[in-house]
């Protein structure tokens, strides 16, 4: 499996300085590659690690001008460099080409070539797991479900009838797609459940965490637009689309229709209200609650999130709080020791 | 499968206007709904919608003034009466009245009649599984569970042992009933769990969304109330007791013993500490921390939550807290230079 | 299965008044045990409670001067002595040292002796499982996952590839150990991933809710340090490291290669930025956002976390801000007034 450095070099269109035919057999990080892998370095720190055990380092043009006692590649951006080799060298550890005898598969399903289907997993009637698609053990697909190829999908997945996942999707373990949206309709019977039909499209290219939900629309489709990336624990209600190319932190909450544009930011544990926009290129930071359309561009925090650098302004205050009630109270005090003052003045 | 609309509307005790013969044959969106599929409308905008497609639409008194140029059903709330329609059509997609052969049950275990159990299914020694249960793949029903009759358990839904769950109950995908509390004792020898030993009633009705989890009571009972509906990746922690109709909204964290009493909206990411009450009628806004009782039929926000429009005010003033600031120094200055100017006259 | 009460005294160092023959089969709360079980009292009302159907109670000194009318043992800690007492009558329900032959073990796997594997286990090649573990059904181990003696994985648990846990680790249902951490390098290409190649290792004692997610470190190892107890849905990422004895609440979320150092308690929906440390003996209370280095021993709350007392305060200010606002308009007016009225006698 090993490569030689040159030809990873050509892989990311990087200079090699140093010896370009030495074979690399794996990637590792700069505090603890071996002697047969490549790491990579974005300041001196890190550089000097590198060199101490691994074979060779990816570095940008500015760390270039060191001396350097390794063979290097040299590239604009070193780590989504090495983002690109490590792919050549790690693989899907759930890949083997292989349909288990333990995996429950209907008559009715169509399967691909290439398929790795573990122990454990159902496929249900009228599903479609296209070519080079990977099952680990326990996962669930529904009736109708459509995945499509090259996807994979980590142990004990959830995906509900009718829902579709594009090309080259990655779901991590326990993540729930289609589950039924949350909609209720309160009489003097109690709340009557509001029928769930639609279903979830995952676009092609989209990576999800673990322990995910995405519920689906409750007519129509809840998207997630081709490219997005998923963090773990996050909820996203029915109806809700998500855009291309958006990053979505862990433990995010959306609430049902809301829109979610191309390339936003939701960071960690941070709340979208249902029923809102959220336009393109947006960042939303951690922890904030966002209860109004945001327009394009904007970075906004706080609740309800407004713009980050009023919110800033606004923490530091509140921080004085306690002072300011103080000195408000001096100040009162001494306005009326004035007041007094004045009108004895005008009274002599 | 289809349905006369005269019959539909008698189900939902409404007044049909147009041709009461015509077969329906399901239900869709307003703006998706096929030329058999009966739909409602809330406003004029969906009416049009629905007028183009739909073969029926459920309208309110209001609306059925307008000139409308198909069948309509005339109701008192449409998307109550749409629900209840639905259920006429929309089935359970694991309900299959067959017991798998590659399900797991122990001869020890009570299963009833007319259930659906499907692949990679575990049913423990004492467990009681009434009739009409379905249990998706992966379920997993632990030593004397009872699940009462026509609960629906989605793929990979943990019950751990003892748990009990009522008629009708609904538990989407990868939740979990029944796991131990979070109870410690902290000593020397380090944190020493305290034994929990207690269990989790689901009553009646209750639907729970998925990846939720409600721990067993470290003794007695946590109880989720008759016809409450919770929504995904919820907490609910030992000894909890919710009561009935209750909405909680995705991501609510309830901590250990706190109680929450009939009726009442819990909005989505709020935490409720534990060993208080939150009385009947109760809506807790979104993203607010509940830390004290709360008196009946109250709405609150914030954190601490109290009133929910003194929060706004508050909301809205801390908006001006930099202003404030500002104001505040240049009322100190002037104060300052009225008293000099004071002072000297006095010295005068 | 009975125990004499002598016995269970012995134990926990504790002394018995009253019969120390008699034999106890079981524990209860102080509400509802029954008549042949022991409990445990911390004041006179369960003390009262305990009289009325316990076979015997735990309590401390104080309570040891009153008239107990049922034998007693005496501890300075009665809830830890019932910790303790209780392990000696309550197993876990998946202890059963049987392997089913509806699991499947790769035959590359070294699992050792009187282990319970039980139905729909899937363990891959190189897995070493060592003595006394016991996984629930559905269970998940990948390839060179070790799982050291006497851990307890619940249903559903998945452990990918060579993470290890160490011994008497408890891991409750639906948990995810070690899927890939959360990162991308954005380019024009869109968000490449970045390899995630190191793992999670969970040290001896450790216990985890359900629904948890722990990432799997980019290069190196995600720690959860010694005895360090977990909550339910809990979000740990990348290279985060937790120290040992730390106490972590439900619905907690803890960002990219951050330090949590020994004993620190985290409260429930607390965010902790990345790449920061929180040192030992840290309390943050709950709902808080630690976005700064924490120092050992202090007590925090507030976004951003900062001294406990002192957010106390501003939120008692903060809710006064309404009416600050208003003073503040009076005391502008005021102040506007006396300046006139102070010109004008100039003028004069």
């Amino acid at each position: 499996m090993g490569k030689k450095l040159k030809e990873l070099a050509r892989l990311v269109t990087g200079e090699v300085i140093g010896k370009e035919e030495i074979v690399i057999n794996g990637v590792g990080g700069a505090d603890n590659a071996q002697s047969n892998q490549i790491t990579f370095a974005q300041n001196e720190k890190f550089l000097k690690e590198a060199e101490q055990r691994a074979a060779a380092v990816i570095i940008n043009q500015k760390l270039s001008q060191l001396e350097i006692n390794i063979p290097v590649i040299v590239v604009d951006n070193p780590r989504l460099a090495f983002a690109k080799i490590a792919k050549e060298f790690i693989s899907c550890p759930y890949y083997n080409s292989q349909i288990s005898k333990q995996a429950v598969i209907s008559p009715q399903a169509d399967v691909g070539t290439n398929v790795s289907i573990h122990p454990g997993v159902v496929i249900a009637e009228g599903a479609k797991v296209a070519d080079d698609v990977v099952l680990a053990p326990g996962v669930y697909v529904g009736t109708n479900v459509r995945i499509e190829a090259g996807s994979i999908l980590h142990p004990n997945v959830v995906v509900e009838h009718d829902c579709q996942l594009g090309e080259r999707v990655e779901v991590h373990p326990g993540t729930v797609i289609g589950a039924e949206g949350y909609g209720f309709e309160t009489s003097e019977e109690g709340h009557v459940k509001v029928p769930q039909f639609g279903d979830v499209i995952v676009e092609d290219d989209v990576e999800i965490g673990a322990n995910v939900t995405i519920d689906r629309a409750a007519t129509g489709s809840t998207v997630i637009g081709r490219g997005t990336k998923m963090d773990n624990l996050i909820h996203i209600a029915h109806n809700v689309e998500i855009g291309p190319e958006c990053l979505i932190i862990a433990q995010v909450g959306v609430a049902g229709s809301a829109k979610v544009e191309e390339r936003v930011t939701l960071a960690g544990q941070t709340g979208v209200a249902g029923h809102l926009t959220i336009e393109d290129n947006v960042t939303v930071a951690t922890n904030s609650v966002v209860t109004n359309d945001i327009s394009a561009g904007s970075f906004v925090s706080g609740y309800p999130a407004h713009d980050h650098r009023a919110e800033r302004r606004i923490k530091a205050s509140r921080k004085k709080l306690p002072q300011m009630r103080s000195k408000m109270r001096k100040l009162e005090k001494e306005v009326a020791q004035l007041k007094e003052k004045l009108s004895k003045e005008e009274g002599i």
